[in-house]
């Protein structure tokens, strides 16, 4: 029987501000990327959604970030590997704590917004990233984007690696994400979203914009939870999931990280 | 043979500003109190000043605050209780990241500046340093003033409690600190500083601001680290310790959180 | 004919996060208390603010508060005096290059959340808000509660104080606010606020939680806007007050700041 | 007579923590570039470095930076040019408050850091900047490198542009500053530099790093403050120009904005 993991962001609220459905999500997703305060997430916020997780059955993993709360994590920023480092692991060790006492424990990493897209290519940033999970605890999974220059550091550097889909993206001939802005880049329709990553989950294949059929590999389906819509379209993706009989699973497993 | 702990306060320097002389320090003290980010400290910084205290013998403390870089924690602010015990989470968590990844763990935890102080009297406030604290890890043992709402409640609430006294602050005939700013509150002279701390440490009382001789129970000594003389001093008090034959160990013992 | 001024609080947004509808807000008041940035308000979110005020004609306001972003500015602080007098400097320096930019100026201050309930009592930091005003421009008015420690030491100053009275809050006796989490505290009947405030418009008075008359006296009319009930609220007050006859204008005249 | 400007970056400290020595370089300098509470700078530092630069006579210029105190605003970050646009307004109109209160103005712009090294290529980001200058005052100068995209952009914009040279750093035969990290980047010896820094002024020539002689233009010379070493450097600068009756004065002139 085929099998996915669904993840999504969670925990961005900040004080008084509020930003996602974390109960819809909780129960849509079998993997919150949680995040850790450094661009999104305030303590008391992180330690209720870390609560709900738990409740929910749901796997905790910490959505590092740069520093940046005004830029929500979605600017790019030109760290020193050792500052970059160190940042990581404060977050790691941050979330944990939350975590611990909600029941539960950090069980993967998956870096959000600019510090993601950045070590696609960026491989000192990348091997920063590597570095800090590795020395916080090299049993910790990561989740990235294949073929990313942090996916092959990590593997590299004995990491477990998670490959990602992205369930509203476009995708190019070449099997990379359609660059944002450009035609084909968002995906609207809940009904073809999910008949996407139904062949995408049973047959390892996506539809490119152009029409041709490239090969996917994914672990995990990132949804959104950001909107209305975007709770609506990850209901949808994982309704048809289910329907086809696809089993909805974490993808950490008791070999990971104790 | 008399026994004593010194601690003090470290790895307060954040991004570009350097603040008090961590190395020498570290060669004084066996408790090093660690910021936790949210009144000082950079991930950078305290996790270079985590492996340095791991390189000296010293052990590692949580120093955790009020979320105020600006106001370097002094400001008093009125927190709601469920909010302060995920700041006091957070920062726990954050530090024994770093700490783990330096080689060693948080082993107690001291509130820092007005945290500190309002915690004396605020019950609430303390109820919650308690709270979070307990929930981290009822093993840990907490620092504070002898007589103050916190060590009632941590108490209360099987927490170990680790009295400590200030080697540079006069004190009333009850047994309390001289308010700042009141004449005989702050000591300068080293020497005598250095006798007062050898009388409390052997024989655990100390001459008060109006000549009286006040029983005053200390687990701990507190020396600052932030001026060259507040270094001397410190360096002057572990000298006429050591002299008289008082061993200065830490109080973490084999008991306490592994 | 009898004449009002209605604010509210707007450009509350910080980066990623939304909060409240400042469009249908602009077309309610006439007073725009916009934040500054130090407990909410990201500079863009801020001079776009500021854009839309000018354009529906409501004059622009400077909403001062607590450096504290993650409590919005709802805990009370124990600042310095000279720390909170430079802090408001900061703020309404920042908004008035905004404003200016944006083709106004600030034209009067508010302060927020819990600086504004300090300093209903708090000598001290009223006293610093009032110096920072009066140094800044002594020909700024002040919004603030009626027989506050803030309007009776800004009177005293010589700057202009404007009295505002809460459209959904009940009032004691003695003609104060009920205390919130006490019955009578918030009321949330549209029709109920518009009749209470059209009584306070053309009579001076407000009809206390215990049913006794009261005089109540008020230049301005707070209204919120940071849920769709309180759009709501604020709409209906309005739309009575202008059936009424009532003008609705800003308390700013040109006698003020240019 | 020769005659040129010395500035230098001044009210850097934040909080409880102090940088470079502000009451020595206002003896030396004639511009003061004054932190603006983005990358360092606390409102009463700012206030106090605003008042004392009043009563040395020395004039006020903006140091605008990113929105990064961690890192001192010396790192990149990628912002949308809207937000860079604000976040320079709201420098500019936060520091201009307190150098009003403190009875002067802001007189001209010199960005900071990552942002300065940026805009010598990003022309994004030197637009961004320039916008926002030319938005507030068109009548204020802005200070940078000869030959950086921003003194170009701004030259187009009407701007009034103002060229720098810096004391302690090697020049290539090309004119531009030798990379830190390479051998002759960074300069020591005080006689050297004040040799170097007297030719330029008087014959606009200074001796590259390979020995040949270039022309350099410069209305300023950036002169650093930050360490003991520094400020002797700088002090043996100016005594150098002075000793040799080059005349050292502000760059702006009753020209220029009031």
């Amino acid at each position: 029987m085929a099998r996915i993991d669904l993840n999504s962001d969670l925990g961005e609220s900040f004080g008084a501000w509020r930003l996602g459905d974390d109960a819809a999500m909780l129960a849509v997703v079998t993997s919150a990327n949680v995040a850790c305060g450094f661009h999104a997430g305030d303590p008391r916020a992180l330690l209720s959604t870390c609560e709900r997780a738990v409740a929910a059955g749901v796997v905790i993993g910490a959505q590092v970030g740069y520093r940046d709360l005004p830029g929500f994590g979605r600017r790019f920023i030109d760290y020193a590997p050792a500052d970059l480092v160190a940042d990581v692991l404060y977050q790691l060790g941050a979330l944990e704590g939350l975590a611990r006492v909600a029941g539960s424990r950090v069980r993967y990493v998956k870096p959000h917004g600019a510090l993601y897209n950045a070590i696609v290519h960026h491989e000192g940033q990348a091997a920063a990233v590597v570095e800090a999970v590795a020395r916080y605890d090299p049993g910790l999974p990561v989740l990235g984007l294949p073929g990313s220059a942090f996916l092959r550091l990590a593997e590299k550097a004995g990491l477990r690696t998670v490959a990602e889909a992205f369930v509203d993206r476009g995708y190019t001939p070449a099997g990379t994400l359609v660059p944002r802005g450009e035609p084909g880049a968002l995906l609207e329709d809940p009904v073809e979203v999910a008949d996407r990553m139904l062949r995408l989950v049973e047959r390892g294949e996506i539809v490119a914009v152009d029409g041709t059929v490239v090969e996917v590999r994914a672990d995990s389906l990132c949804v959104h939870g950001d909107s209305p819509g975007a709770v609506a379209m990850a209901e949808a993706v994982r309704g048809a999931l289910v329907g086809a009989g696809v089993e909805i699973a974490p993808f950490v497993t008791a070999g990971d990280r104790r």
